[in-house]
Parts: C-alpha cells; sequence; structure tokens
C-alpha cells in the first residue's frame, strides 16, 4: 500500500509504502490503510488537521459510486469491503473512492504526461494491462464501474491465446509484460533458435520483460522480434482507443517505459498504418511520467475534486 | 436528404427526403439541405418562425466543433464544405452540426431505446457499421472528430479480413450487411454445399443480407452458420465496447432489427461468453427504435441542446 500527501498543484510532499499482508484478512487491511495514510502525512512533516481530503484507489471487482471493492482477486479473502466509508469514518474527511488504474490515468492527466491533454487514455503495462479514459476532466468509471478495461478487448479471433481473465484474444494475453515473456519462451522452445535469451531463461526468477527488451536493444534477432510484436499488439490497442474515445493523447505506463523512445517509435509507426489519417496525425502517443506515484496522485487529484463539489454545494 | 420537424418532447412533427444528387456539386447540395427543411416545415403545417433551432447530421469526414463537412467518400466532389454556417446564415436560427452516426445514436438516447439510459453504445449495421457513444447526455465526439467509430476497431490480426475503409480486421469487414453477403458467397462458392441461397445469388441485384436471414430462419444450415458467425462478431464489438465504456445499454440499429428477438438473443449468448460478468450481466442489448427517423431526432436533439445553450447563457 502506498500513500502520499498532494499539494492543490499536483505536487508530491512525501509518500510511504507498507506490505499489504493480505492474508491477514480485510479488518487488518482497512487499519493497515489507515496507518499507511498517517505515516504518510507524517512523512510530508504535516498533521491530519492540515489535510483537506482523501482518495483511495484499489484494484478489482468493485462498485465505485458505492466505495466498496467487491471480489479482489489478488486480495483474498477480501469481500465487499466499505473501504470508502471506513477511511472517511476514521479520519471524518471527504473521502474519494476510485479503481486504482482509472486514479493513474487522472493522476497522469492533472500532473503528469496528460498535463495538457483534454482527454487521453492510458495503457498500463504490467502483470496484466490496466487502463483509465479521461474525457474533459470526467473519468470514465462506466455504469457499472467496468470503464477503461482497456486490457480486455478481443483483437484476436482466429488464434486467440487465453488471458489471465481466463477470456480468450484479449490485448492483455498478447502485450502485457507476462505475456512478452510467455512469447519470447515459446520462441526460444523452437527447435534451433539462437538467442542470448536462451542462458536468462534458466536464471533465478527466470526470464523477465526487461530482459527481452534489453537483449533486443544489444541485437538479439529473436527479441527484436518479440519486442516488435509488442509494439504492434500496443499499437493495435491504442488504434481501437483512437477509433472509440479518439483522444487527444494516448499514454503508455509501467515498467516498458524503460524501453526508451524507440519502443515508442516503434508502436507510432504501426498506428499510423492501423488508425484514421486524421487521429493517426494528430494523437499523442507518449509515455507517462508520474512512475508508480501515478496511483496517489490520481488518488488526490480524485479527493481534491471530491473537495471543491462539497465546497461549492455548501456554498448554495 | 431527410429533414423532420421534433418538438420538445423528441416526437417527430412530420418529414420529408428529397435526393441528394451528389454529382451536382456542394453549392447544389447545401441548397437543396435549406430546401428539405423548408419543405420539412410545411410538412409540419407550420412556418420557419415557428422553429427555435436547426440541427445538421451529416455523413464522412468532418470537423465537428467547426461545423465542416471536410471529405466524403459518398459525396464527391464535396470538400471542406461549412455546412452548419451555410445553413445557419440562410435561416437566421441557431444551428447544430453533428455525424450522423452520432445524431442518430443521441436520437434513439433522447427518444428511443435509450430513453431510460444513462450511458449507451449504438451500432448501425448497414452498407458498413457506424456507431455512436452517449455518456450522460454527452455525445464522445472525440477530439479529431473520430469518436465512435465503432465499425473500425480492430478484431482479427491472424486472418484479417479488407475492410471498405482500405485498413485489416475492422468490425464492418466481418458484421455489416455487406460483410455477410460477402461471407454467404464465399461460403456458397465452395464444392458440394447446399443452400437454398444459391438460387437467390443470381437474382436480380444479387443475394442481399436479408435474403441470408430470412434463409436462415425458414432452417438453411449454410444461411444459419452466416447468421450466428455475425451474432458472434457483433458480440464481440459490443464486448470491446462494454469494456470500454462500460455502459447502461447497447443498442443495434439498421437493416439487421428485422431478424427479430431471436439474432438479438444469439448475441446476449455471446457476450455472456466474451464479457466480465457484471457487465455481462448488467448491460442491456437491444435493438434501435426510431428506425430511419432516428438521424433527424437525434440532429434535432443536437439543436434542442444548443437552444437551451444559449438561453442559459444569455441570461448571465
Amino acid at each position: 500500500m502506498k500513500a502520499g500527501v498532494v499539494d492543490d498543484s499536483g505536487r508530491s510532499m512525501g509518500n510511504v509504502s507498507l506490505p499489504t499482508e493480505a492474508h491477514r484478512g480485510q479488518e487488518f487491511g482497512l487499519e493497515r490503510m489507515c496507518e499507511t495514510i498517517r505515516q504518510a502525512v507524517a512523512a510530508a512533516n504535516l498533521k491530519m488537521s492540515d489535510i483537506a481530503a482523501i482518495g483511495v484507489a484499489t484494484p478489482g471487482t468493485m462498485d465505485i459510486p458505492a466505495g466498496i471493492i467487491l471480489d479482489p482477486p489478488n486480495l483474498k479473502p477480501w469481500r465487499n469491503v466499505p473501504v470508502r466509508d471506513y477511511v472517511q469514518k476514521k479520519f471524518k474527511l471527504p473521502t474519494a473512492f476510485q479503481n486504482d488504474a482509472n486514479a493513474a490515468a487522472y493522476g497522469e492527466y492533472w500532473a503528469g504526461a496528460g498535463k495538457q491533454a483534454r482527454s487521453m487514455v492510458l495503457f498500463t503495462l504490467g502483470t496484466g494491462i490496466g487502463g483509465g479514459i479521461i474525457i474533459g476532466d470526467m473519468v470514465l468509471e462506466g455504469e457499472h464501474s467496468h470503464g477503461a478495461e482497456v486490457g480486455h478487448i478481443k483483437i484476436e479471433m482466429t488464434k486467440p491465446r487465453q488471458c489471465g481473465c481466463g477470456r480468450w484474444g484479449c490485448l492483455e494475453a498478447y502485450a502485457s509484460a507476462t505475456a512478452v515473456v510467455k512469447r519470447a519462451t515459446e520462441s526460444l522452445a523452437k527447435r534451433g533458435v539462437k538467442s542470448q535469451l536462451k542462458g536468462l531463461a534458466n536464471k533465478e526468477g527466470g526470464l523477465t520483460a526487461r530482459d527481452v527488451f534489453a537483449a533486443a536493444e544489444a541485437g538479439d534477432a529473436l527479441a527484436a522480434e518479440i519486442v516488435e510484436d509488442t509494439a504492434y499488439y500496443l499499437a493495435v490497442g491504442a488504434t481501437n482507443l483512437m477509433h472509440t474515445i479518439d483522444p487527444d493523447m494516448v499514454v503508455f505506463a509501467g515498467g516498458m517505459v524503460a524501453a526508451g523512445e524507440s519502443f515508442l517509435q516503434q508502436i507510432r509507426k504501426h498506428v499510423a498504418q492501423l488508425a484514421f489519417p486524421v487521429p493517426a496525425e494528430k494523437t499523442q502517443i507518449v509515455y507517462a511520467q508520474l512512475g508508480s506515484d501515478a496511483g496517489y496522485i490520481g488518488a488526490a487529484a480524485c479527493a481534491r475534486r471530491l473537495y471543491h463539489q462539497r465546497r461549492t454545494s455548501s456554498k448554495k
């Protein structure tokens, strides 16, 4: 769990991380969440009375308007946890609740890569692919808190790969860091293949997406092909969102950001061929800027908006 | 060109259609547009002075905020036509401008299938696949007037069909009426195939999507397979939008509406398998209700909103 204090301009004033220890149950987890908040405030050299509002962002299936985590796959045995109300009662401050990927998108929109954008789509590349969509300061939560599940748009029907979600042909099954490793491992298993990745596959922790990108950079042909395919898959994902949302900006976040400008250039090249000429020419395709701070900065952006809404409505 | 007069509750008071005769050029076309408006007002037994505002919706590449048709593929030799300003000057009334598929979606949202929805996605199935996305009364136009090009999301990479847009693997290349006919024709060309469609392929005008749906209804196995595949493709499209927008409602419009409830049920069955459980259970999947009136009713909805915006801002 990561918490930070963010000022009105989106600048972080300090943050802390504590282990979730999900196995200790949800009561412990909620208290740990509050403790992380207290420690972040201390880290910023502030007191709780200096804080205007709190934003909480969590992963998993949720009911955003109700402030409830429903059934988080990575936080067993949590179930139907009223996160927002718990935090709100504990600190007696306006408390906003948001999906973590949506919050990261809103953070980048407020204080990162999307500062100048009116609308943007974020793809967060990690074990899976998360996402967020912001249109004119609105976080696209969806009617059932399933908006911007951009890792789970289907891009292949004939030979679909199975996705971590159990379904088939999702973007995540092609372009997540996990999928990069899986595709590389499959290629390495082919008879007679030469690649510097062969040695790395047996190292402690096994092959990583970072290894694949590094090998491609160092001129390894097999790795270069895997990276090129990844750029293509991400371009398909970006194009599908450009033909749906048509945002000012598509932002890529997560570990692959380390691959640098050349990888982004590969994605752009494919988008130029896949998308309609106007969005292909005008949509900016860039990397995120806030790293792992995007989540709490975005949660703070949600808190900030809630705070201003309350002030406005109390004046009426 | 179709024009209608619509009252404040979304009810049509009369409409007329005149041929576009695009080959006669854009000046003629613009005047024809104005004439269609005048005749619609007359058909409603009203005078121009009874009209509060005008909405114009057109197909093709456009700049919606600027009110300009850029380069419409079906209206050669039109180019960079300032439609909105022309109509506005002619009638001296507030004039709204919108993409035709967006307008149809907004029409269904205001006065048709989506009346009770907070957000909805429309797929219009015809020669191509158009679409519109409405979120909380906002028409998702996109930053470059390319929002909701839902026929051009890519759903196949391995063996992509070429789309009418020239690109590959678009939903439209699989599930438009044109694609239904194309797939049926391909199947009929296979050696030893039996189907009642064989005779129809040589009739005047050739095979139509309607023929395929009728043959499926009558028990023809080949036609039934084409229809089932079409339902699957549309379910992939619907799921991709559900995982992006997560609307209350997905609405299908166009000729395939005639296929009735059983086709809709086939689409729903596939969505139940393709989508996440929560949106799969909660998203309504229905047919449009306004038929070919959706476009001008939606254009009127845009005009109505513009009228109210002007009134509100003039009061400040």
